[in-house]
């Protein structure tokens, strides 16, 4: 696996994402990972079965979308070439558009869904004018041609956005979300059970896209767009993992992340830094044998 | 429905408050209110039902109880006057006194209920030997006769007070209350219908009063009495939505919120900021087609 | 009962553990323990039941670990022999090793249980070379015979540690464990009764020791070492006052709050004096006439 | 020397200085005063030479400022009635009118001048409608005839009060002065100078009130009214020194510190931590033979 | 004299400026600039004899350099055709650009000199490949021939940067400049003055450009590329006061202020607030009869 | 030249220094020293004219104060081996005396001298019965013969420690010293000149150590032990490049900045980063022809 920094965050409410990729690979007391990292519930040694390696930082600029954005595409495409799975640490969520692209055009098109937990839906058609930005990267995806709107899963949605006209425009594209509200009513282990399944319906190879804003914000205070009335970490958690052991796992990427908001303790930063050994875990332990 | 801010804090342990009115205007990224929110549960357009109008600031002064409370129910008097629904934005949680006391005056004694969300009861005889604080405010409601102690519903009170002979005087009054322990064993949402229940048992109308310690100080710690072991901030919202779908609310506060406590992302803030939007929602959905 | 500050944090990651004697005592707003404090649930006053004396602070120094576990062995020690319940105030969690051992040496090898809650098993041979650490205590006590490794129960493990041979070898201990796992999918209540029942097997008398960040960190920020997951503060405070309610009760420790990290509300602190009082309280219903 | 606590803050622009006299007696990080401090520039063991208590807090209330009043007022009584020089622990400025009060009482009408660093004058006739203020101490002492206007000495008043009528109305009254516009055209050293030279005008002994704004908020940002472009603390500690090396100081109040607003050093809390400390010291080099 | 927030930070280092105009409008405890100040040192009434009007922010959007610009060009020039003269409240120093630009293009090119109090000489050719930034609008400015080169006059350059190669190229323009090593050599005041000479050899008019940064970080924190070394707080008020009193002064802007960096007491927010006090305080001088 | 990192903080009042030697390598907005650094006063690009390498941290451990020593020893020998110059990150004070040693060790003893700015004189025998500790490494170096006490200058000593009897130990051993009371009457520059001249009275070498809390905590607040009424940081600065400008600078450390305590803006880590930057560049510019 190749983990990928992709520090921008020209197009976000709070700013401080670009200092995220950072602020991840310092997260965790036990450090970078290590051969010594054990998931207790998943009975593996993540690291000692599956090779992790740092890749850098996309080259971004606070001066040019475009080229961040290119940066990006360049940097996920060259850790596909190696074989790796990229583990894009944005940076604002404008990342999934050159991260899944990339993705995309190495494993075909109509052949990845992308599994989407967020607050928000992201696919706005425009934020002040601007079609690029960290509210319409699904979008452009799915206008793009790249995934199909029917690929896309979305859980957690929640407040007082997407409006009316977007559904409608979400529906007409095929996609499929799970709000709070769902989660509130029919509990979140039978949501996620049925996002596993849509999420699979169709697609051979799985993209993951963690918005940390899903978390509420007490879980997760440095975000740009704190939304109140989000998952617990350990939900969050427990999702990924169950992501991951779907076995069609081939990229993922975690956003949002703004350290200046984070307060002393770093709450999102640890958050998101398990959210990826989390992931690991669950890719690791259907390669291994737990018994060994 | 007219915004107004209290801000004061004499009467606090630790203060702030009076700097709330102004954080909460700034909080959500969405901006003020405005055309575009839409509450994806309820499916509706909140401030295209509902007029919003942000009504200032009552004049309160850090040295007199008397003239900020004077302030206070002038200004809601005068939101009233214009046929609104007042959001009092506090401050301490004495301005309940003044703020309930002129919606009594409009609506009639015995007409209006009180449902009160709060990690304390605030029915204390007197603080530090002061009749009007803000450990006072219901019981100051009751003896002066302005709403009878039957027409009053508390919920998620906690921890080490009220104390025992203080229960009996509520008990005396025919006070209901629902403790956080009642919440543990019973569950959120047994324990809000029956709230919801015993509220509209008499009065025709209700008043909303929301303590922000009620939330778990995980979810709000700005705040100046925290507690642990509170609610989440899902399950206020849900319940602040629940009261304004009874169609009886005609008043409501939001106050205790502290914004020096509060860390970098204001979670506080932010969860009071939804809290008046969750109200305004329910109340619009009530007059509104959502289907058109 | 006899309150007792450790300040010891040579030994943790993120250190400042050394500062929570001093924050408990002046957390929560209600000030120390008063006559006043009455529990809601229990429907005692704790204080006006058991007598609960500060007994001040060990001479704890940063540059000796067996010096400083000495002051506290010995401060422990006298408090025994007053005839109270000694609370240990961290610190860091190896305080726990000569806390514990002076409570054996009063009450007999074999005849003191521990219940632990904890995101960590604290088991390790070894950090850094050193066998006394925060990460140690437990194995001290079991290599050392003041404890039987049956006579343990951790509940809160989570993450990626202790891996499986330490698991291995806890196994051959005895101990015995719940991890934030299977709380997860047998519910905190169901493991809560799983965990007391276990732990008066065999001992005549209980140990509670509780680590903070056995606390989700969104509740408890200010910890040495932070695991994303874990319980609610709601949930630890049923714990304790479960623990305390079995009557076994003879000793406690709190460790591992560390201010400089827990932001400008505490709630580390805040939570850490919620459960010493919740403990007190709960040892106190069961020396009093609740309709008295 | 009595250190005497007034935990109130009634009367402030950002409230939280109630929570200095507990945050002055943690700074330092030689704890409390003891037989080790040693001035280096006196050559004196201050705590050796003068005998400091804590006479512990006034107990003021947040609801009324007569009572607090009052008890400031019988506190710092009590300390001159021992024989000590009492050091007064604000709380805001409004506590200078009742501790001044007091040492004039024993001292009598006429005896005692007032040396006064501060930001702003105090002078005014009343903030909000109330006579008794923070803004106000200084003009309540002179109409009450406790203390003449010529017996008083400002430095370091700056911005954008008091004004031109204000002004007036102190020249008036005899009151001199000096603003940090005086200091940057003459230099701190000459204006520091002339003020102790006026102030021994007439008076037998002196009052010193230091109001924590006087410094630059660089210095001392936790305070409530903070003015860029102040004094720096070597500055003031200098002229607190050479207040008491006249001989003729008999009591004394340091105040505004506002600890929620002054960041995780706590700058504010540290400075006036030593400014009392150097006023002890000063006073003690007068008593001892420093070569001895 | 009209107030213009210009919140855009893409082009910084440390992002948050954004969030500066809204923080400046609440800085100052003595509120929004009201007929009660009044300046001890020019004995004026600012406000009183000046007109200050809030002109309200220049619609600017995170994701167009250019969309933004040629907003704060048009408020700008509105602000100018109304008779005023505009205080730009940045946003990143490339405000700079089109707010001088639009007054050169009502003064006349060649007429407007700039003072430019800044960390930084902003004289970059380009930055990370772009042009416009905030590193370069003192260069655009002079290529673009709106300032010529001979018309700046830069305060407070210090550190490690521009390079020697862009100090040649500045001095091939006729720039004049004076480091923070020349301030050390020669005293502050003589470098003012120098400077004021330097700045009236020429313009007619004066536009005063302030990058907080000028500051040492020490007096302000909370900017996005802090430079130990810097100016006090006290000395830029002088500064600004002396180039107001030139009776040249046209414009103004105030930039580079990133709240989320400044701390609780927020001390750069409140240096920038008295830096535009100063200024309207000084040209207010020059209108009244301080006497009268 | 050579970067080493000394994460080690046991022995100190505020922990958290040992995040420092990770908190200096970030600070900076221009990054990790590069070729693109231009020293403004000095003329020099100092990374072109020397090799700037970072040799990565010493293995210190927080259990064992002589294991730590060992490695930090280890590693500066290491770096002396190479020809370089090492300059040691701290961690607390104590690192001083196994870097000096080392350094001593290379260029002979009795032939390097240590110039000391400080808040403290670190002479103490022991703290809290240690020998070893960041009060006493000085002493230690004396008292081993490693640096002879002449060969000590101390600058910056200030508040109420050492104390008389430790100043007689002091002057025994031939220790020259400037407090903060000298420099506050001869002036900076001339106890500077003095220090310089003092150092170089027969030391062939000499070894800087700097521990931030000799500035004024309001330009450093990120420290164990912070002393009001400290030096500025451009004093700071210009005292370490004087120094580094003699050609005798073979090594040098800075130590005791702590980033728990530092605030958002990390004052004391841009300051202790900008330290070396300037021993760097007065270095180089010895070696460079200036005008080339």
């Amino acid at each position: 696996m190749a983990i990928i920094g992709a520090p921008m965050d020209m197009v976000v409410n709070r700013p401080g994402a670009r200092f995220w990729p950072r602020a991840i690979r310092q997260a965790g007391y036990v450090g970078s990972p290590n051969d010594y990292l054990y998931h207790i519930g998943l009975d593996v040694y993540p690291t000692q079965v599956l090779k992790v390696v740092d890749f850098g930082d996309a080259m971004c600029t606070p001066f040019s979308l475009e080229q961040s954005h290119q940066a990006i595409n360049d940097k996920v495409s060259e850790a596909l070439d190696a074989g790796a799975v990229p583990v894009v640490l944005g940076g604002d969520h404008s990342v999934t558009l050159p991260s899944a692209t990339a993705v995309v055009q190495r494993y075909g098109v109509g052949k990845v869904g992308i599994v989407h937990f967020d607050a928000h839906a992201d696919t706005w058609d425009s934020l002040y004018g601007s079609r690029i930005s960290h509210g319409s990267p699904m979008r452009r995806l799915i206008e793009s041609g790249v995934v199909p709107g029917k690929n896309f899963v979305q859980v957690g949605l929640r407040g007082y956005a997407p409006d009316r006209r977007l559904f409608d425009w979400m529906r007409d594209q095929g996609m499929r979300w799970h709000t709070a509200l769902d989660i509130e009513s029919k509990g979140f282990d039978v949501v996620l059970e049925e996002a596993l399944v849509q999420a699979q319906e169709g697609p051979e190879y799985l993209y993951l896209s963690v918005d940390i804003d899903v978390l509420d914000p007490a879980f997760a205070p440095g975000t740009g767009t704190p939304k109140p009335g989000g998952l617990t970490t350990a939900e969050l958690l427990r999702a990924v993992r169950r992501v991951a052991l779907t076995g069609k796992l081939v990229a993922m990427d975690v956003v949002e992340v703004s350290p200046p908001y984070d307060g002393p303790a770093g709450l999102a930063a640890e958050a998101a830094h398990r959210v990826v050994l989390e992931a690991i875990s669950g890719m690791a332990s259907l390669r291994s044998d737990p018994q060994s």
